[in-house]
């Protein structure tokens, strides 16, 4: 029978923990011994629930996939008017990566943070990129439907420009300052849209 | 009078390798016993010429401005039509970011590397997104003043907006395996543009 303090944690406490280090910090500059003291677990604790470092990565990205990501799926398929449950996804991204200590995208920042040659891992996050990328097709494709876009515009290329322009948002808003250059990406945005 | 054959190193060409892996790695990941070996230099003519790691990567951050983001700069301002120089700027980046193994851009891939607490970091880093944000201005500018783009839309948000989308490509072909994305991405980008 353990004694241990720790044998009490919640596996989703910590693995929420886990996931707002390798957030904000990305997978290489997490330290075992950080993410062991924000999770408030020890090490065999760590290896018996979750695994390795690189299996408790890929599980925190998944609780990201199901939590933050999922939000922005909602947003966008919310009903009511499909082009303006965009411009509330690019608003709220606006607002989010808007603010001072803004930790960016878990997906963005761990692209850039996992060497390309990790060819296992670039598959994975890609796959959430492809999750963004559908759940902004079906928005778009819908805002067609009902006249709110035109039918000019590939919805799948639409689609690959707004998961884009997201992504460049929060990986900018980690060295920004304040709200206006991103601002000025969701007007744009916006108004081209509108024009179409 | 030394005998290291290190010192016979060229500075320009170590700076060239530094900005390479610094580039590929990002910084965390960048082993100081790395960029030696790769600017094929010694611990101590490092130090002596470029100073500490991090005095090496402000350097090849500069280097990167230099040459890399110069390119970029000198493509949107060359002679002839703005709206073609920004077509062709979005098409090198499609091209460049497409091909396996894309190291993505190294201000962006340093943004998501250094910590958001790195205030003087991020200070440098978002100057260096300041000046593709003004070379972006530049040329909508220019293509409005030319009839290509309308007034309707701000020269500045619109240049925000080509700067998070070609940020956010530059990220995602980090793990994307072909074009096709990028593709969709230019795709759509110049289709909303040439209807404004």
């Amino acid at each position: 029978m353990s004694r241990g303090p720790d044998k009490q944690f919640d596996p989703e406490v910590a693995l929420e923990k886990a996931m707002e280090v390798f957030w904000a910090q990305g997978y290489e500059a997490a330290s075992l011994s950080q993410l062991l003291k924000c999770m408030e677990i020890g090490r065999k604790s760590l290896y018996d629930t979750f695994g390795n470092k690189r299996s408790l990565f890929l599980k925190a990205l998944e609780h990201y996939a199901q939590t933050i990501l999922k939000s922005i799926r909602e947003q966008l398929s919310a009903p009511g008017s499909p082009l303006a449950n965009i411009e509330q996804t690019l608003e709220t991204m606006q607002t989010i990566h808007g603010l001072p200590g803004s930790k960016g995208c878990m997906i963005g920042t761990n692209i850039a943070d996992f060497t390309t040659a990790d060819e296992e891992m670039a598959a994975i996050l890609r796959s959430y990129l492809r999750q963004l990328e559908d759940a902004y097709c079906k928005a778009v494709t819908r805002a067609q439907a009902v006249g709110e876009l035109n039918l000019s515009v590939d919805a799948r290329e639409l689609a690959r420009m707004l998961l884009c322009t997201t992504q460049g948002m929060a990986l900018a808003g980690r060295v920004l300052h304040d709200e206006s250059l991103l601002e000025g990406v969701v007007k744009s945005t916006m108004a081209l849209l509108k024009k179409t």
